[in-house]
């Protein structure tokens, strides 16, 4: 977990979670590969992803991501982290992030 | 399986399929509640399911379920059948469905 505070921006209560979001947030291969490198890799800027898209289009996944839940930002420095909330994702909706992740292989 | 013919729209080849269009197809509670009726019940005609929405809205929802590779249209007689495609979407993304659909209780 981190030890910043979270980024000024919204981060919906888990149980306020759709599942329509979700599966729309993660019905794209460049957010699927954010998620996956979270899950692997831990926390992250937003900066060091190393995708071949246009920043603002990584500022676009990464808000559409965080509006779903599937994600929390916190502010390091001048950085903005990312943190997977899979944890909560599981626990609302058992499985699911894994098995999408497993059907995109 | 159906005894009819296909219907005369694209189905396409469950290769083809793409996991971000089956996401976008399950993404929808009324589309989720067609698939959960012919998983529970079987094949079913269209008109047969009862549900509170538009005819045309109606319409809209299975075609986007047929064009995702979820279900298979044919006509018998003057009714047009839908059939679920799930061994084919369990073989190709494993557990995607009933996991979704368990996700939605």
């Amino acid at each position: 977990m981190p030890l910043g505070r979270w980024a000024s921006v919204a981060h919906p209560e888990i149980d306020a979670v759709e599942l329509d979001d979700v599966l729309h947030a993660l019905a794209d291969p460049t957010r699927r590969t954010i998620v996956r490198m979270l899950l692997a890799e831990g926390d992250r800027a937003c900066g060091t992803f190393g995708l071949p898209v246009a920043a603002s289009t990584l500022s676009h996944h990464f808000r559409a991501l965080r509006k779903a839940g599937i994600l929390r930002q916190y502010d390091e420095g001048r950085q903005r982290m990312n943190t997977l909330r899979l944890d909560e994702l599981d626990a609302r909706f058992p499985g699911l992030v894994s098995t999408v992740l497993d059907a995109a292989k």
